[in-house]
């Protein structure tokens, strides 16, 4: 039998809690799905306070749940985007993406994937079948399976033809410590690729824009970066995530709140398609806010900064790894971005919804 | 490091594999929600041959995940109630008390849930507030922590206000083997209440029926069931399952085509309160097919069948437990009922969905 203590799931690692933000909205609106700042007034300050217990507290990926001596992750996600086709992929494979590389930046090795449909009635079965077919090839390419799952029907209008939630459970490598409170001054930021492709190939699916060319959603499990990450940089390595709902720029931003320290970034150094740069300006955003389905940020120790870098490029999906910044004692809790014309410029967290169902 | 052998996730035990029905339907309709024929023909016909494979091919509440000697049971579920609350519970503790059930009858002690929130623009925080302080209060009952989560907002219009899907991980009891195949002639069915109060207490709020007689959902985490069963009953303790979604019927018909056996049921024994009864007889309705959100249904080794039922009794919400049958040899793959009036009638898999969204 499992002895009940250490079936109490403590985290591995808890960082001093922060004092919630008060959560006044009377009504949820669409910018408390978008991934910046209503996001997380949302769960701050109304789910956590809710659920309040050490293993959610962290607010990483995915939660550490500790069993005869074995570290597990858990991490869940809800997809709602629309269309469910775009350039470059589909509501099922990013599903399974999406969860894949929750556990691939929290270190952990799949064990096995669940996931509940909520199909809305009148669905074509040839949409549902080729979405099926979608999760399937993306388990095969993950190396991951698709073990157990729900489906549940709505009434007509009471959904948007298909929605998903993917759940995966892995076992976290015990050589790998990663977590904000790991994160040093001096530690470099990489980043495994070309910033924005997921949130602008969404908007041009929905026809938002029309440009010449083609941009393609980037949706890709990371598990290959990951692994070629830690194995170059070793113990050197301090943190990863996924930037997806909110894109780079919020993802420093939560990084800068946990470790406490300053993040500065070089504008120069961010890789960023021409076409998308071109969409983003058309649309009034910043490629630093819009969401990835198939990139890594990564901070690791200086010393192993350049092997994690040729590591990153070696790997398919990450040719374009670029190195973008670092970790600094100041500003505390900002970002800081030198810009390319020798100005400085504060990235804060992402206000408002620019892109409503991107994932 | 864990090993890729111990990661590869083989089932405990896969019984043969079925033909599947085929799945001819153009469209998804109400029924391929109700967890009756048109669903197993969905999941059997659609779903499981494109994620073929061998841990989800048992199609038991809950997949059995092998890694570093332990068995993990890993589960998930979709609920999209209608109405959001409704006499004796509300979606959150519903969602919280299914995903602990189906760890519960898998012989799992829960490590830790996840939970997805789908929210409909323009949602009440007031609403939602409560769903969470719900979720809460049916966590800490059932003594698992809530651990990691992800919330999405959809257009209004497009969601019904709320949806929520739950997921659970467990530790599986080594002492226990419950599965159809430990199934045997001569095995006793116990079912530990009245059944169908929560599908007429959902009919009731609806406003589908006027009675003067309260009814309330029996939403409850089955957990202290379980393991005063698994205490009393020992190895004897064969199969464990909740009828929700489909009911009695449906489990016990599961049951027959899973062991190849045949069940008999004693309509008499069935427990049954008389408003139930008499809602069912207005609505046309069998309470053999209608949901329940907090019964067990189990199958034990004759010799430990009073035991058993002793012990169900001896536990809050398994005061009114009964002896409902037996497995035996013949008729195989049915379920056959001796009824009140001394005739035999054949228990079929529920046709359509007479209650959608129950859960």
């Amino acid at each position: 039998m499992i002895e009940a203590r250490e079936t109490q799931t403590p985290p591995v690692e808890a960082p001093p809690r922060r004092r919630a933000p008060a959560f006044t909205a009377e009504r949820i609106d669409m910018s408390h799905g978008a991934g910046g700042k209503a996001t997380h007034k949302l769960i701050e300050g109304l789910i956590l306070p809710a659920f309040d217990n050490p293993a959610l507290a962290p607010l990483a990926d995915a939660a550490t749940l500790v069993c005869g001596g074995l570290r597990l992750a858990l991490t869940t996600d809800a997809f709602v985007v629309h269309p469910l086709r775009f350039p470059g992929g589909s509501i099922g494979e990013l599903a399974v993406n999406g969860t894949v590389n929750d556990l691939a930046v929290s270190g952990a090795t799949p064990l096995g994937l669940s996931v509940a449909f909520i199909l809305e009635e009148g669905l074509e079965t040839a949409i549902l079948r080729r979405e099926l077919e979608a999760m399937a090839a993306a388990a095969k390419r993950a190396g991951v399976a698709i073990t157990t799952g729900d489906t549940k029907v709505v009434e007509r209008g009471k959904g948007d033809g298909l929605y998903i939630v993917t759940t995966g459970v892995g076992v976290v490598d015990p050589a790998l410590s990663l977590s904000a409170t790991s994160v040093r001054p001096g530690d470099q930021i990489l980043c495994s690729g070309t910033l924005g492709d997921h949130g602008i190939a969404i908007l041009i699916a929905r026809g938002n824009l029309e440009l010449e060319a083609e941009v393609l959603s980037d949706t890709l499990a990371l598990t290959p970066l990951t692994k070629a990450l830690q194995e170059a940089a070793g113990p050197g390595l301090r943190f990863m995530r996924d930037p997806t709902r909110g894109g780079v720029g919020t993802v420093l931003n939560e990084l800068a709140r946990d470790t406490g320290y300053g993040i500065v970034i070089r504008e120069e150094t961010l890789p960023v398609r021409e076409v998308v740069q071109g969409a983003c300006e058309i649309l009034g955003l910043d490629p630093l806010y819009v969401a990835n389905e198939g990139k890594l940020l990564a901070v690791v120790a200086p010393d192993r900064a350049e092997a994690a870098l040729e590591a990153l490029r070696s790997v398919p999906g990450g040719e374009e790894a670029a190195l973008i910044g670092e970790v600094r004692e100041e500003p505390a809790r900002m970002v800081l971005m030198h810009t390319q014309f020798g100005g400085t410029r504060m990235i804060d967290m992402l206000i408002g919804d620019p892109l409503p169902r991107i994932c």
